[in-house]
Protein backbone atom coordinates (compact mmCIF):
# COMPACT_ATOMS: atom_id res chain seq x y z
CA UNK A 1 0.00 0.00 0.00
CA UNK A 2 1.39 3.32 -1.00
CA UNK A 3 0.88 6.40 1.29
CA UNK A 4 0.97 10.14 0.76
CA UNK A 5 1.39 12.16 3.60
CA UNK A 6 2.52 15.68 4.72
CA UNK A 7 3.70 16.76 7.97
CA UNK A 8 5.17 20.14 9.65
CA UNK A 9 8.42 19.05 10.70
CA UNK A 10 9.00 21.67 13.77
CA UNK A 11 8.48 19.79 16.22
CA UNK A 12 9.87 16.39 14.72
CA UNK A 13 13.10 14.97 15.07
CA UNK A 14 13.14 14.02 11.59
CA UNK A 15 11.87 11.18 9.83
CA UNK A 16 13.90 8.58 11.01
CA UNK A 17 13.18 6.15 14.12
CA UNK A 18 15.08 7.00 17.07
CA UNK A 19 15.08 6.38 21.19
CA UNK A 20 13.25 8.63 22.71
CA UNK A 21 12.53 11.33 20.21
CA UNK A 22 9.67 12.15 18.62
CA UNK A 23 9.76 11.32 14.99
CA UNK A 24 7.31 10.92 12.09
CA UNK A 25 8.17 7.75 11.45
CA UNK A 26 7.79 6.69 15.01
CA UNK A 27 4.53 8.42 15.34
CA UNK A 28 3.27 6.89 12.37
CA UNK A 29 4.13 3.39 12.94
CA UNK A 30 2.99 4.02 16.50
CA UNK A 31 -0.47 5.46 15.65
CA UNK A 32 -0.87 3.07 12.68
CA UNK A 33 -0.01 -0.47 14.60
CA UNK A 34 -2.69 1.10 17.39
CA UNK A 35 -5.35 2.14 15.04
CA UNK A 36 -5.06 -1.45 12.59
CA UNK A 37 -3.99 -3.80 15.22
CA UNK A 38 -0.98 -4.50 13.23
CA UNK A 39 2.59 -4.03 12.97
CA UNK A 40 3.72 -1.90 10.96
CA UNK A 41 6.90 -0.90 9.75
CA UNK A 42 6.72 2.51 6.63
CA UNK A 43 9.67 2.78 3.80
CA UNK A 44 9.80 5.97 2.98
CA UNK A 45 11.31 7.88 0.07
CA UNK A 46 12.92 10.89 1.53
CA UNK A 47 14.22 10.30 4.83
CA UNK A 48 14.12 14.51 5.71
CA UNK A 49 16.30 15.39 8.65
CA UNK A 50 15.18 17.03 11.89
CA UNK A 51 12.67 20.42 11.16
CA UNK A 52 12.72 19.51 7.33
CA UNK A 53 8.92 19.72 6.26
CA UNK A 54 7.32 17.41 3.72
CA UNK A 55 3.57 18.21 1.80
CA UNK A 56 4.14 15.36 -0.30
CA UNK A 57 5.87 12.69 1.15
CA UNK A 58 5.23 9.15 -0.10
CA UNK A 59 5.60 6.23 1.61
CA UNK A 60 4.81 2.09 1.24
CA UNK A 61 3.45 -0.43 3.78
CA UNK A 62 2.41 -4.30 4.01
CA UNK A 63 -0.83 -4.94 5.21
CA UNK A 64 -3.61 -7.53 5.29
CA UNK A 65 -5.96 -7.35 2.62
CA UNK A 66 -8.96 -6.57 5.54
CA UNK A 67 -7.83 -3.16 5.74
CA UNK A 68 -9.80 -0.42 4.37
CA UNK A 69 -7.56 1.73 2.27
CA UNK A 70 -9.89 4.37 0.88
CA UNK A 71 -10.82 4.96 4.30
CA UNK A 72 -7.76 4.88 6.00
CA UNK A 73 -6.76 9.02 5.82
CA UNK A 74 -10.03 9.39 8.04
CA UNK A 75 -9.37 7.02 10.31
CA UNK A 76 -5.71 8.02 11.05
CA UNK A 77 -6.37 11.84 11.31
CA UNK A 78 -8.88 10.89 14.78
CA UNK A 79 -5.90 9.36 15.62
CA UNK A 80 -2.43 11.37 14.39
CA UNK A 81 -1.29 14.40 16.09
CA UNK A 82 -1.93 17.65 13.69
CA UNK A 83 1.49 18.30 12.63
CA UNK A 84 1.46 14.94 10.29
CA UNK A 85 -1.48 13.51 8.28
CA UNK A 86 -1.83 11.20 5.74
CA UNK A 87 -3.63 12.49 2.50
CA UNK A 88 -4.31 9.41 0.42
CA UNK A 89 -3.67 5.44 0.68
CA UNK A 90 -4.16 3.29 -2.25
CA UNK A 91 -3.15 -0.39 -3.36
CA UNK A 92 -0.05 -0.54 -5.69
CA UNK A 93 1.93 -3.41 -7.64
CA UNK A 94 3.84 -5.32 -4.87
CA UNK A 95 6.95 -4.64 -6.84
CA UNK A 96 6.20 -0.98 -5.54
CA UNK A 97 8.82 0.43 -2.69
CA UNK A 98 8.93 3.89 -1.89
CA UNK A 99 12.65 3.92 -1.31
CA UNK A 100 14.04 2.47 -4.58
CA UNK A 101 11.30 2.45 -7.33
CA UNK A 102 11.23 6.62 -6.93
CA UNK A 103 13.02 8.12 -10.08
CA UNK A 104 13.15 11.57 -8.78
CA UNK A 105 12.73 13.56 -5.33
CA UNK A 106 11.69 17.21 -5.43
CA UNK A 107 12.45 19.89 -2.75
CA UNK A 108 11.33 23.93 -2.11
CA UNK A 109 13.29 26.08 0.08
CA UNK A 110 11.46 29.11 1.17
CA UNK A 111 13.54 32.14 2.06
CA UNK A 112 12.56 36.09 2.60
CA UNK A 113 14.73 38.65 2.86
CA UNK A 114 12.27 41.44 3.32
CA UNK A 115 13.03 44.01 6.45
CA UNK A 116 10.36 42.62 8.74
CA UNK A 117 11.25 38.78 8.25
CA UNK A 118 9.15 36.21 7.68
CA UNK A 119 5.13 36.24 7.62
CA UNK A 120 3.85 35.45 11.00
CA UNK A 121 1.96 32.50 9.64
CA UNK A 122 4.38 31.37 7.08
CA UNK A 123 7.07 31.46 9.56
CA UNK A 124 7.60 27.26 10.37
CA UNK A 125 8.45 26.96 6.75
CA UNK A 126 10.17 30.33 5.74
CA UNK A 127 13.87 31.22 6.80
CA UNK A 128 13.92 35.25 7.27
CA UNK A 129 17.67 36.32 6.04
CA UNK A 130 18.76 39.44 7.00
CA UNK A 131 20.24 40.99 3.56
CA UNK A 132 18.98 41.47 0.89
CA UNK A 133 19.40 38.51 -2.07
CA UNK A 134 20.32 38.90 -5.43
CA UNK A 135 18.00 36.13 -7.55
CA UNK A 136 19.94 36.37 -10.49
CA UNK A 137 23.05 36.15 -9.24
CA UNK A 138 21.78 32.88 -6.97
CA UNK A 139 20.18 31.50 -10.61
CA UNK A 140 23.28 32.21 -12.30
CA UNK A 141 25.46 30.04 -9.45
CA UNK A 142 22.71 27.26 -9.56
CA UNK A 143 22.84 26.84 -13.50
CA UNK A 144 26.48 26.14 -13.14
CA UNK A 145 25.66 23.07 -10.92
CA UNK A 146 23.15 21.19 -12.87
CA UNK A 147 23.83 17.55 -14.21
CA UNK A 148 25.77 14.49 -12.69
CA UNK A 149 28.46 15.73 -10.52
CA UNK A 150 30.12 13.88 -7.44
CA UNK A 151 28.54 16.34 -4.92
CA UNK A 152 30.72 15.17 -1.90
CA UNK A 153 31.71 19.19 -1.25
CA UNK A 154 27.71 19.54 -0.28
CA UNK A 155 27.06 16.43 1.47
CA UNK A 156 27.81 14.91 5.00
CA UNK A 157 29.38 11.87 4.88
CA UNK A 158 28.13 8.59 5.46
CA UNK A 159 29.43 5.58 4.92
CA UNK A 160 29.41 3.73 1.75
CA UNK A 161 27.08 5.96 0.26
CA UNK A 162 27.79 7.66 -2.80
CA UNK A 163 28.06 11.09 -3.21
CA UNK A 164 27.47 11.51 -6.92
CA UNK A 165 24.31 12.53 -7.68
CA UNK A 166 22.58 14.06 -11.09
CA UNK A 167 20.85 17.90 -10.40
CA UNK A 168 17.91 17.96 -12.21
CA UNK A 169 16.64 21.35 -11.20
CA UNK A 170 18.12 24.23 -9.50
CA UNK A 171 16.14 27.39 -9.83
CA UNK A 172 14.90 30.26 -7.96
CA UNK A 173 11.77 32.67 -8.18
CA UNK A 174 10.98 35.66 -6.21
CA UNK A 175 7.01 35.45 -5.73
CA UNK A 176 4.77 38.74 -5.84
CA UNK A 177 5.08 38.30 -1.63
CA UNK A 178 8.60 38.73 -2.09
CA UNK A 179 9.14 35.47 -0.92
CA UNK A 180 12.32 33.25 -2.89
CA UNK A 181 11.11 29.72 -3.83
CA UNK A 182 14.05 27.56 -4.67
CA UNK A 183 13.43 24.71 -6.61
CA UNK A 184 15.57 21.70 -6.40
CA UNK A 185 15.38 18.36 -7.83
CA UNK A 186 17.45 15.10 -8.35
CA UNK A 187 17.20 11.45 -9.16
CA UNK A 188 18.28 11.26 -4.95
CA UNK A 189 20.02 13.45 -2.53
CA UNK A 190 23.00 12.47 -0.25
CA UNK A 191 22.61 14.09 3.16
CA UNK A 192 22.20 17.35 4.01
CA UNK A 193 22.90 17.85 0.11
CA UNK A 194 20.05 20.64 -0.39
CA UNK A 195 20.52 22.54 2.53
CA UNK A 196 24.32 22.75 1.67
CA UNK A 197 23.45 23.86 -1.93
CA UNK A 198 21.26 26.50 -0.64
CA UNK A 199 23.62 27.61 2.03
CA UNK A 200 26.16 28.34 -1.09
CA UNK A 201 23.43 29.82 -2.45
CA UNK A 202 22.29 32.23 0.10
CA UNK A 203 26.49 33.11 -0.14
CA UNK A 204 25.99 34.23 -3.26
CA UNK A 205 23.07 36.00 -2.87
CA UNK A 206 24.17 38.46 -0.53
CA UNK A 207 27.21 39.23 -2.12
CA UNK A 208 29.84 37.23 -0.02
CA UNK A 209 31.01 34.71 -2.78
CA UNK A 210 31.18 34.87 -6.98
CA UNK A 211 28.67 33.56 -9.13
CA UNK A 212 31.22 30.60 -9.56
CA UNK A 213 32.30 29.96 -6.73
CA UNK A 214 29.87 26.93 -5.60
CA UNK A 215 30.25 25.18 -8.43
CA UNK A 216 34.23 25.62 -8.52
CA UNK A 217 33.53 22.94 -4.85
CA UNK A 218 32.56 20.38 -7.03
CA UNK A 219 35.86 19.89 -7.68
CA UNK A 220 36.92 18.65 -4.09
CA UNK A 221 36.99 15.25 -2.90
CA UNK A 222 35.74 16.16 0.55
CA UNK A 223 33.27 18.24 2.23
CA UNK A 224 33.74 22.13 1.48
CA UNK A 225 34.67 23.91 4.62
CA UNK A 226 32.93 27.37 3.85
CA UNK A 227 29.51 25.82 3.12
CA UNK A 228 27.02 26.91 5.42
CA UNK A 229 23.79 24.24 5.65
CA UNK A 230 20.86 26.52 5.45
CA UNK A 231 18.13 25.87 8.72
CA UNK A 232 16.10 23.41 8.24
CA UNK A 233 13.00 25.13 8.33
CA UNK A 234 12.84 26.77 5.02
CA UNK A 235 12.57 23.12 3.11
CA UNK A 236 9.87 20.90 2.35
CA UNK A 237 10.38 17.80 0.17
CA UNK A 238 6.97 18.80 -2.36
CA UNK A 239 6.96 15.57 -4.47
CA UNK A 240 8.50 12.42 -5.57
CA UNK A 241 8.17 10.70 -8.90
CA UNK A 242 7.62 6.90 -9.46
CA UNK A 243 7.08 4.69 -12.15
CA UNK A 244 3.05 4.19 -13.55
CA UNK A 245 1.80 0.95 -11.88
CA UNK A 246 1.80 -0.67 -15.43
CA UNK A 247 5.98 -0.04 -15.65
CA UNK A 248 5.99 -1.41 -12.38
CA UNK A 249 4.45 -4.48 -13.10
CA UNK A 250 6.55 -5.02 -16.13
CA UNK A 251 9.67 -4.32 -13.43
CA UNK A 252 8.34 -7.17 -11.42
CA UNK A 253 7.46 -9.56 -14.58
CA UNK A 254 11.11 -9.29 -15.59
CA UNK A 255 12.16 -9.26 -11.71
CA UNK A 256 10.26 -12.67 -11.76
CA UNK A 257 11.76 -13.99 -15.12
CA UNK A 258 15.15 -13.34 -13.92
CA UNK A 259 14.78 -15.15 -10.93
CA UNK A 260 13.18 -18.08 -12.51
CA UNK A 261 16.13 -18.54 -15.06
CA UNK A 262 18.14 -18.52 -12.88
CA UNK B 1 1.83 57.11 10.48
CA UNK B 2 0.55 54.03 8.97
CA UNK B 3 1.03 51.06 9.87
CA UNK B 4 0.57 48.02 8.01
CA UNK B 5 0.66 44.45 9.47
CA UNK B 6 -0.10 41.24 9.87
CA UNK B 7 -0.07 38.68 12.70
CA UNK B 8 -0.93 34.85 13.50
CA UNK B 9 -3.71 35.27 15.81
CA UNK B 10 -3.14 31.93 17.42
CA UNK B 11 -1.48 32.98 20.72
CA UNK B 12 -3.41 35.87 21.08
CA UNK B 13 -6.58 37.04 23.29
CA UNK B 14 -7.34 39.83 19.75
CA UNK B 15 -6.68 42.84 19.02
CA UNK B 16 -7.76 44.68 22.09
CA UNK B 17 -5.76 45.20 25.13
CA UNK B 18 -7.17 43.34 28.02
CA UNK B 19 -5.49 43.44 31.65
CA UNK B 20 -3.27 40.15 31.68
CA UNK B 21 -3.93 38.86 28.35
CA UNK B 22 -1.57 38.64 25.68
CA UNK B 23 -3.48 41.19 22.77
CA UNK B 24 -1.98 41.76 19.61
CA UNK B 25 -2.44 45.56 20.44
CA UNK B 26 -0.77 45.25 24.32
CA UNK B 27 2.50 43.35 22.39
CA UNK B 28 3.00 45.86 19.67
CA UNK B 29 2.14 48.87 21.70
CA UNK B 30 4.54 47.56 24.58
CA UNK B 31 7.41 46.49 22.08
CA UNK B 32 7.08 50.21 20.00
CA UNK B 33 6.71 52.09 23.03
CA UNK B 34 9.93 50.57 24.32
CA UNK B 35 12.08 50.52 20.91
CA UNK B 36 10.84 54.07 20.54
CA UNK B 37 11.08 55.59 23.75
CA UNK B 38 7.70 56.82 23.36
CA UNK B 39 4.45 56.33 24.68
CA UNK B 40 2.88 54.46 21.87
CA UNK B 41 -1.21 54.53 20.65
CA UNK B 42 -2.81 52.64 18.23
CA UNK B 43 -5.52 52.81 16.53
CA UNK B 44 -6.48 49.93 14.24
CA UNK B 45 -9.02 49.23 11.34
CA UNK B 46 -10.27 45.69 12.39
CA UNK B 47 -10.44 44.85 15.85
CA UNK B 48 -9.93 41.46 15.46
CA UNK B 49 -11.66 38.71 18.01
CA UNK B 50 -9.39 35.59 19.63
CA UNK B 51 -7.83 33.71 17.42
CA UNK B 52 -8.39 35.10 14.04
CA UNK B 53 -5.71 36.50 12.43
CA UNK B 54 -4.15 39.30 9.91
CA UNK B 55 -2.49 39.33 6.59
CA UNK B 56 -3.08 42.84 5.92
CA UNK B 57 -4.26 44.76 9.19
CA UNK B 58 -3.81 48.78 9.10
CA UNK B 59 -3.46 50.89 12.34
CA UNK B 60 -2.31 54.43 12.57
CA UNK B 61 -0.46 55.98 15.46
CA UNK B 62 1.28 59.51 16.21
CA UNK B 63 4.94 59.90 16.24
CA UNK B 64 7.21 62.47 16.82
CA UNK B 65 9.16 63.51 13.43
CA UNK B 66 12.49 62.58 14.66
CA UNK B 67 11.27 58.76 13.71
CA UNK B 68 12.81 56.77 10.95
CA UNK B 69 9.95 55.59 9.78
CA UNK B 70 10.91 53.73 6.90
CA UNK B 71 13.60 51.80 8.70
CA UNK B 72 10.75 50.74 11.39
CA UNK B 73 9.46 47.25 10.05
CA UNK B 74 13.35 46.14 10.48
CA UNK B 75 13.76 47.46 13.94
CA UNK B 76 10.27 45.98 15.47
CA UNK B 77 11.29 43.19 13.82
CA UNK B 78 14.44 42.06 15.87
CA UNK B 79 11.93 42.98 19.26
CA UNK B 80 8.73 41.57 18.16
CA UNK B 81 8.02 37.92 19.14
CA UNK B 82 7.79 35.78 15.39
CA UNK B 83 3.36 36.26 15.47
CA UNK B 84 3.57 39.41 14.76
CA UNK B 85 5.11 41.87 12.11
CA UNK B 86 4.72 45.27 10.95
CA UNK B 87 5.52 45.03 7.11
CA UNK B 88 5.58 48.76 6.50
CA UNK B 89 5.14 51.90 7.59
CA UNK B 90 4.66 55.40 6.15
CA UNK B 91 3.54 58.84 6.94
CA UNK B 92 0.50 59.81 5.75
CA UNK B 93 -1.57 62.66 6.22
CA UNK B 94 -2.75 64.22 9.26
CA UNK B 95 -6.51 63.48 8.22
CA UNK B 96 -5.70 59.67 8.17
CA UNK B 97 -7.82 57.49 11.16
CA UNK B 98 -7.43 53.52 10.40
CA UNK B 99 -10.56 53.51 12.12
CA UNK B 100 -12.71 56.06 10.58
CA UNK B 101 -10.82 56.55 7.22
CA UNK B 102 -11.20 52.69 6.77
CA UNK B 103 -13.96 52.48 3.54
CA UNK B 104 -14.36 48.45 3.14
CA UNK B 105 -12.80 45.68 5.01
CA UNK B 106 -12.07 42.19 3.19
CA UNK B 107 -12.06 39.06 5.16
CA UNK B 108 -11.01 35.40 4.28
CA UNK B 109 -12.11 32.23 5.68
CA UNK B 110 -10.50 28.52 4.55
CA UNK B 111 -12.24 25.96 5.37
CA UNK B 112 -11.04 22.16 4.23
CA UNK B 113 -13.89 18.94 3.91
CA UNK B 114 -10.82 16.66 3.10
CA UNK B 115 -11.08 13.54 4.89
CA UNK B 116 -7.32 14.11 5.81
CA UNK B 117 -8.02 17.25 7.85
CA UNK B 118 -6.33 20.37 7.46
CA UNK B 119 -2.34 20.26 5.92
CA UNK B 120 0.16 20.09 8.75
CA UNK B 121 1.57 23.83 7.74
CA UNK B 122 -1.77 25.21 7.29
CA UNK B 123 -3.70 23.97 10.05
CA UNK B 124 -3.09 27.70 12.05
CA UNK B 125 -5.76 29.15 9.64
CA UNK B 126 -7.42 26.27 8.01
CA UNK B 127 -11.16 24.81 9.58
CA UNK B 128 -11.33 20.90 9.26
CA UNK B 129 -14.90 20.39 8.55
CA UNK B 130 -16.01 16.83 9.03
CA UNK B 131 -18.61 16.42 6.22
CA UNK B 132 -18.06 16.99 2.35
CA UNK B 133 -19.35 21.17 1.99
CA UNK B 134 -21.21 21.84 -1.44
CA UNK B 135 -19.91 24.76 -2.49
CA UNK B 136 -22.66 25.87 -5.26
CA UNK B 137 -25.06 25.63 -2.37
CA UNK B 138 -23.07 27.43 -0.07
CA UNK B 139 -22.56 30.35 -3.08
CA UNK B 140 -26.27 30.61 -3.78
CA UNK B 141 -26.85 30.98 -0.71
CA UNK B 142 -24.35 34.00 -0.25
CA UNK B 143 -25.94 35.76 -3.18
CA UNK B 144 -28.68 35.84 -1.08
CA UNK B 145 -27.21 37.98 1.23
CA UNK B 146 -25.66 40.46 -0.29
CA UNK B 147 -26.79 44.05 0.42
CA UNK B 148 -27.31 46.58 2.60
CA UNK B 149 -29.58 45.09 5.44
CA UNK B 150 -29.88 45.08 9.28
CA UNK B 151 -27.49 41.61 9.98
CA UNK B 152 -28.92 41.94 13.69
CA UNK B 153 -29.48 37.99 13.58
CA UNK B 154 -25.55 37.28 12.26
CA UNK B 155 -24.63 39.35 15.12
CA UNK B 156 -23.58 39.59 18.63
CA UNK B 157 -25.24 42.85 19.89
CA UNK B 158 -23.05 45.46 21.64
CA UNK B 159 -24.73 48.65 22.99
CA UNK B 160 -25.36 51.62 20.59
CA UNK B 161 -23.79 49.83 17.71
CA UNK B 162 -25.74 49.72 14.62
CA UNK B 163 -26.23 46.20 12.94
CA UNK B 164 -26.76 47.86 9.27
CA UNK B 165 -23.87 46.73 7.12
CA UNK B 166 -23.66 47.17 3.16
CA UNK B 167 -22.28 43.45 2.47
CA UNK B 168 -20.44 43.44 -0.50
CA UNK B 169 -18.85 40.41 -1.46
CA UNK B 170 -19.60 37.02 0.08
CA UNK B 171 -18.26 34.26 -2.21
CA UNK B 172 -16.45 30.60 -2.34
CA UNK B 173 -14.18 28.92 -4.13
CA UNK B 174 -12.11 25.38 -4.16
CA UNK B 175 -8.39 25.75 -4.86
CA UNK B 176 -6.71 23.17 -6.41
CA UNK B 177 -5.98 21.72 -2.58
CA UNK B 178 -9.28 21.24 -2.22
CA UNK B 179 -9.58 24.27 0.22
CA UNK B 180 -12.51 26.19 -0.02
CA UNK B 181 -12.04 29.87 0.40
CA UNK B 182 -15.09 32.29 1.89
CA UNK B 183 -14.33 35.77 0.38
CA UNK B 184 -16.32 38.07 2.73
CA UNK B 185 -16.56 42.11 2.38
CA UNK B 186 -18.29 44.67 3.31
CA UNK B 187 -18.09 48.31 4.82
CA UNK B 188 -17.89 47.22 7.93
CA UNK B 189 -18.58 44.33 10.02
CA UNK B 190 -20.43 44.34 13.38
CA UNK B 191 -19.23 41.72 16.53
CA UNK B 192 -18.73 38.03 14.89
CA UNK B 193 -20.81 38.66 11.75
CA UNK B 194 -17.98 36.91 9.54
CA UNK B 195 -17.94 34.27 11.69
CA UNK B 196 -21.80 33.84 12.01
CA UNK B 197 -22.24 34.07 7.85
CA UNK B 198 -19.92 31.25 7.87
CA UNK B 199 -21.23 29.42 10.16
CA UNK B 200 -24.80 29.50 8.51
CA UNK B 201 -23.23 28.95 5.34
CA UNK B 202 -21.55 25.84 7.03
CA UNK B 203 -24.94 25.04 7.78
CA UNK B 204 -26.13 25.10 4.40
CA UNK B 205 -23.19 23.07 2.74
CA UNK B 206 -23.24 19.92 4.32
CA UNK B 207 -27.03 19.51 3.83
CA UNK B 208 -28.40 20.52 6.68
CA UNK B 209 -30.31 23.98 5.87
CA UNK B 210 -31.83 25.16 2.66
CA UNK B 211 -29.92 27.49 0.37
CA UNK B 212 -33.04 30.37 1.36
CA UNK B 213 -32.47 29.18 5.14
CA UNK B 214 -29.57 32.23 6.04
CA UNK B 215 -31.27 35.14 4.27
CA UNK B 216 -34.43 34.16 5.92
CA UNK B 217 -32.91 35.09 9.26
CA UNK B 218 -32.84 38.87 7.70
CA UNK B 219 -36.00 38.93 8.79
CA UNK B 220 -35.47 38.61 12.45
CA UNK B 221 -34.90 41.40 14.84
CA UNK B 222 -32.37 39.46 16.93
CA UNK B 223 -29.46 37.41 16.75
CA UNK B 224 -30.97 33.85 15.24
CA UNK B 225 -30.29 31.19 17.94
CA UNK B 226 -29.43 28.61 14.98
CA UNK B 227 -26.66 30.37 13.84
CA UNK B 228 -23.10 28.93 14.87
CA UNK B 229 -20.08 30.92 14.91
CA UNK B 230 -17.42 29.38 13.10
CA UNK B 231 -14.87 28.62 15.03
CA UNK B 232 -11.60 32.07 14.88
CA UNK B 233 -8.81 30.03 13.72
CA UNK B 234 -10.52 29.86 10.00
CA UNK B 235 -10.60 33.46 9.74
CA UNK B 236 -8.02 36.36 8.47
CA UNK B 237 -8.23 39.68 7.64
CA UNK B 238 -6.73 40.06 4.47
CA UNK B 239 -7.30 44.24 3.11
CA UNK B 240 -8.95 47.20 4.49
CA UNK B 241 -8.98 49.87 1.41
CA UNK B 242 -8.44 53.42 2.18
CA UNK B 243 -9.21 56.61 0.04
CA UNK B 244 -6.17 58.40 -1.49
CA UNK B 245 -3.59 60.52 0.41
CA UNK B 246 -5.01 63.32 -2.13
CA UNK B 247 -8.62 62.46 -1.36
CA UNK B 248 -7.71 62.46 2.77
CA UNK B 249 -6.06 65.60 2.01
CA UNK B 250 -9.18 67.17 0.35
CA UNK B 251 -11.33 66.27 3.12
CA UNK B 252 -9.26 67.54 5.65
CA UNK B 253 -9.37 70.64 3.85
CA UNK B 254 -13.18 70.17 4.23
CA UNK B 255 -12.98 69.83 7.81
CA UNK B 256 -10.94 72.91 8.23
CA UNK B 257 -12.90 75.43 6.43
CA UNK B 258 -16.25 74.15 7.83
CA UNK B 259 -14.34 74.96 11.13
CA UNK B 260 -13.07 77.96 10.39
CA UNK B 261 -16.37 78.50 9.24
CA UNK B 262 -18.77 78.03 12.75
Amino acid sequence: MRLDLGYDGTEFSGWARQPSRRTVCGVLEDTMSMVLREDVVLTVAGRTDAGVHATGQVAHVDLPDSVDVPGLPRRLARALPADVRVFSARVVPAAFDARFSALRRHYEYRVTDSPFGAHPLRRLDTLAWPRALDVDAMNAAAELLLGEHDFCAFCKRREGATTIRELQRLSLERGEDGVVTAFVSADAFCHSMVRSLIGALLAVGEGRKGVEWPASLLSLSGRASGVSVAPAHGLSLVRVDFPGDGELAARAEVTRRVRTLS
